[in-house]
């Protein structure tokens, strides 16, 4: 299949993830019923700070999964499989956040919603780093564009990040309200580490 | 019109249908509301499971859709009623999962549940072999790439797959939590199971 | 603006608004909390009957739209706002569809879904009439692909559904479940009714 | 990355939160529950007015965003950021549309819900004008596709709207129906003020 086609599909998926975690906000709305008051509605503050939190997650996530497919031209049905894997993480990112939003301030809900985030983020960078290694390892088959990053760097890197939500999650035990100041810095960080853009070269032909 | 678009808005349909199975999780963050202990947490496992089997099966339909309409270049009216049949039951996925989600542990509403669940399959199985099979008889006025495979073996294709469903409605009505395995395996065979890729030969022009 | 770009943001919205009509049925998982029983599941015919109605109609008004704006090539300011004006009435028929699914049963709340359903589809299809109308009145600006159809004919063809949907309507004030067998009877019409198709002779150039 | 990468992301996410606004009516179903008259009906007009305002609100988002990323062919790590920043904001507006649509007509509530749906849009305002002011001063490194607008003028009129913007916000402190006037009507010059169209000169090579 034509990669640009996977993509396709994967960025309508992203666009409805990203989405989908204004759901916890709209439960606000019924939630105050009768009470809105400045004090009710700021009270909510877990739900928006994951909301933001989450947003940026995802927002880099879509831009990681870019630079993964935009380097070859075609995908195998290996590819497909793990990236309908990496798909199933992304999607399932709201049911956490949504945990976060409505659990933060109660002890065991909070380490459980907390925690729960950190697990998805670290099952979610695993498929990434198997989706990195399979190109890396057939990119000739896949009609690579261009010299697929070595796998040991690109896996350094995407240990790195894991090692970040490990961290967050051990902490997620303890002081749940801190895991989450954890993931939302890990996303700030990726947001402004600046990525190589591989499509730079290889997206100029007519009709793409 | 060009297969291309119908195949676009199908995608669209797709991408919004495999992201709404997370809704029946995110419920889940309401009705433990005060009371999100890990075992509570853990006591919602029919709704990861379904999650999980849903998701990956509408993967594969996604996947098969692109097969089949990647055949033709052209669709004409019965293609895209026949298509909007087909969606209406993907689209509906996300409504037995949540039965399942919901109901799964309480006996008749567990059948109920897995039952309405491999109808559903079944029904879908239904649209994609009248597809298949009228994307063969006209492939000539469709504009195929390619030979569009004799329907005689693709009939058998599917009807293997719907006697997995069928198999597994019927176990439903005494083991509920049976057939919901038999729903995973199916899905998991089908993502392992190698499909000719039919996009190889037809999507190399320019602009595609 | 090129109006492919106009189509591919309509399309967009089309698939999320025909996706959103399931969620009439998730809700029926949690209603069947504890009791879902198969006459429980029977009860809610309603929520299934005006799925099937709503998401064959949302379905043909794609079609529809397609056919209209593949005539052009360009679309102004005007086609612009009018495309949201209509995207506004097709996003809003899932709540008709909900209080069809919630209220067709009981009297009093069965006339004012079924009013309310009539209402919006008269509303769409003015819409569809404006549009059809200015496109026709401005092909020569808009670069029209071919000769567009002249206004007379289609404003026809818009009136001779609206009368049903008008007839529908009045009916819904008498009968309800009859307005929503006449909603789907037009919908089943206009399903097999053959539409030209416009993009037949305008979509073959490369990069298309 | 190629700016029609971007570009479609958005679209999609665009297309996805548009149609979100939806879900503050289908709450009204459920609302009604076994009481559905004309005047229950009536009574959620707070929901039916909000609904509209934000639809076209959002709809000329859609069409502004696709104003500022069709000037330029290539887009940057900034521009994605600012562009994930301006869509977090587009994503939320369905958040304040519920809350107005909930607690308009009570007091403490309709303040806190029209305050909050103009300070949402005046941060959404300044995205847009960081965006544009950023697109103006790199545009040769972007592959601008025609001399970007003056960032001065782009900015002045930014700012008007947001003195607009700001004006409801202040005006929502005393009269929360007033400022949900003022946004609607905002949203309704903003319809029919006509924008150059940028994508005229840029738009007409194969395959794009």
């Amino acid at each position: 299949m034509d990669s640009r086609r996977a993509e396709s599909f994967s960025d309508g998926v992203f666009a409805v993830a990203i989405t989908v975690l204004v759901f916890n906000l709209l439960t606000i709305a019924d939630k105050t019923a009768g009470h809105l008051t400045r004090q009710a509605f700021l009270s909510y503050w877990p739900a928006y700070f994951a909301y933001v939190v989450s947003f940026l997650t995802i927002g880099i996530m879509w831009l990681n999964h870019h630079t993964m497919l935009s380097a070859v031209t075609r995908v195998d049905r290996v590819v497909l499989v793990l990236n309908l894997l990496l798909l199933m993480g992304v999607v399932a990112i709201p049911f956490p956040t949504a945990l976060i939003a409505a659990h933060l301030n109660n002890g065991a809900g909070g380490k459980v919603a907390t925690v729960t985030y950190g697990l998805v983020m670290i099952a979610i960078g695993f498929g990434y780093g198997s989706m990195w290694i399979y190109l890396a390892a057939h990119q000739k088959e896949l009609g690579a564009r261009r010299r697929v990053r070595t796998p040991r760097l690109s896996t350094a890197r995407f240990t790195a990040g894991n090692v970040g939500y490990i961290s967050g999650t051990v902490i997620a035990f303890f002081v749940p309200v801190a895991a989450l100041v954890i993931y939302g810095l890990l996303a700030v960080y990726y947001l402004f580490q600046h990525l190589p853009d591989p499509a730079a070269d290889g997206d100029d032909q007519p009709g793409n």
